[in-house]
């Protein structure tokens, strides 16, 4: 596969993404009449739903990351290059940040948007991490055993940890730096970001060092 | 398979998709007592249900296409020709307007109707192109390398496109014409019908021009 | 099979099915705070995934007929005797009554109970004609082009039909039946009965008349 | 599979279980503004996805039965042995509750607390035993038909009956042992669990005695 059709498939599939992610956000907001738990249900459908779809589409092409932390897992068991790993990334961010500006135009919203909704301390840096640890889990577990459900896997688990973690699982760098972008209902002040993806780095680093020595036995198919 | 099997596959998997979305419209905004979300939800949760079961019924005889801009891109792809593709828009949008009256007999609401909710302006018609373009993309990307999933992935792309969009996501000419014959939940105004069926042309087109090409070293199923 | 596992399969499945359908109800409507549409927001889904897994439980037993239009398609394409599908159905009646009373005993209502809620007139009957016909085409079509997918298509069409008719679906005459003797969220007034099996019939002989020649041509698997 | 593995598969697993199942449960009731069916629907989505993503994340290691009632089935029907059994239920009971705290340190909440919230009667027992029945039947009728479908069967189920039964479905002696530790959304009295416990085990019994017979003459694959 040519380079620039992966960098291509990973900067769509991470936009929309984004505009999924923000998009369903802002519906879900305007419509729920302060409900916020009924507007989380619709952002959560929506978010699932539209993942499983995303890594079906781009999957084929690029491997479907959208995800630094995911690019750093496949960096760490080598199956990718560090040059690969940082185009990849750069990829991702670019199309997360038009991604969450598409879903600001759908919704007739100022394009360029700062977040003001601080999401800090101890409790949500253990939820990015928890959340972080069980995404890279299930994708390291699932491709082992069972590829052809890892789509569905990462989008029921996504919808799962919308709603089991503090901080709606954020669980993906890219992702966060687009949402401090937007000042709706999926936004991140910028100042907690940080906190956030250093959590989401232990996370992912805790799974990539727990989860293929369980499996250590497996056969692998 | 004969034609007059498929065109009446598509008049029917037409007619039941268009009581789907009416039906379920109706439903949710009669008992969500003024919580449009909520009322989304029940008319989300019909609609991605019911499409994947449509797709399933009716697939095998006429391709389970029920949007002209399908045929329009079944056209293009040279899967199909331009008498057989008149036909089959046709048979769709009898299907239509008739599954819109069907659920307008269920919920006992006068069959004849015109929408009075205008969805006018820029931020429609990107969220129109933005959702047709993501619904011809799974279409084209599933088949290619998971054809089993097509119904499947076109359901839950729905699912999430309902929330992501500010249009709650058309994505169909003939549903756009058949929704402005229903002053419900779902309708829409006649005067915005044309921005609505321009924007899916616009974004139908765009995916067959990328699509196929991201695909192209992608080995055929 | 012997035949006395096959009349317990249909009789447990039929009474688990009733559980969920009116003890999901009970619980919905006691949540919700009167909000209508929530409420069935958790029947349909606590009766979308119950069905699913009752057909694969107890589908290698007895076919997972819980139903006896179903049953009643089985004995007009002759899979089934006269003799076999009367006991099937009077297994199915057995089971549906049981099941209405453990929804009762869970719940700490009376177990002996007649629903005082009318649902009468052609829009009723006319919602349990389609519902009934998609349902017997849903369960014809996919029986024939991809039989694995049957008990998820027969869920899903399900969650759909809840919010697309007026009635919510019962498109079963032993579900309706057991129904009329539950004064809760799923009752039906046991003088709305024979509308409603009326209407359940027709729609299943218009199904039985019209997909078998729709897939007249479609090689079986 | 060295025994070491699968003891920590069944610890991650029961604990993230019941991270999933008590933070869903906090989060519901924080956003839901009172409204408790749609708390549940929130609770509900993320254990049912979420369940359904653990057992395929740790079934190949350990079984993933996180489910001391499970392991007890498994060792009547003779698959493991009164030593493996008791390391396992150990190992769950172990998981259940760090799980438990895990979700509490998430959520900002004090980490040791007790429930307060009674769930006592014959209807609540009855619900537990009815509940319990149906997940060990779920597990024993799919793993001999469709062994590929139990995680997804199980996590359907598990949606189905919190909302089915009065006691929202425990059906789990670690998960009750566990959440009587958290006075949240999902508690349960301490004072109750007895009564939830020997339901569940009488309920599995039941299961255990029935669904092998009915299986009897079905060809194992």
């Amino acid at each position: 596969m040519k380079l620039r059709r992966r960098l291509l498939a990973e900067s769509m599939g991470t936009a929309m993404l984004l505009a999924i992610v923000i998009g369903s956000g802002i519906m879900g907001e305007r419509l729920a009449g302060g409900n916020q738990a009924v507007a989380l249900l619709g952002n959560t459908l929506a978010t699932g739903a539209g993942l499983i779809v995303l890594i079906h589409l781009f999957g084929p092409i690029s491997g479907a990351h959208f995800n630094p932390v995911i690019t750093l897992a496949a960096l760490l068991i080598r199956e990718t290059s560090a040059g690969i790993a940082m185009l990849y990334v750069a990829a991702q961010l670019a199309g997360a940040i038009l991604g969450a500006w598409a879903a600001h135009a759908m919704f007739a919203e100022p394009i360029l948007q700062l977040s003001g909704k601080a999401r800090d301390g101890f409790p949500q840096g253990l939820s990015e991490c928890i959340a972080t640890f069980g995404l890279i889990g299930t994708i390291l577990a699932t491709r082992r055993t069972r590829p052809e459900l890892t789509p569905t896997a990462v989008g029921l688990y996504i919808v799962s940890a919308y709603w089991f973690t503090a901080s709606t699982a954020f669980a993906n760098p890219a992702v966060t730096i687009a949402r401090s972008l937007s000042d709706t209902f999926a936004g991140i002040a910028p100042h907690s970001v940080p906190l956030f993806v250093a959590a989401q780095l232990a996370g992912a680093l805790a799974a990539i060092a727990i989860f293929p020595w369980l499996y250590e036995e497996e056969r692998v198919r």
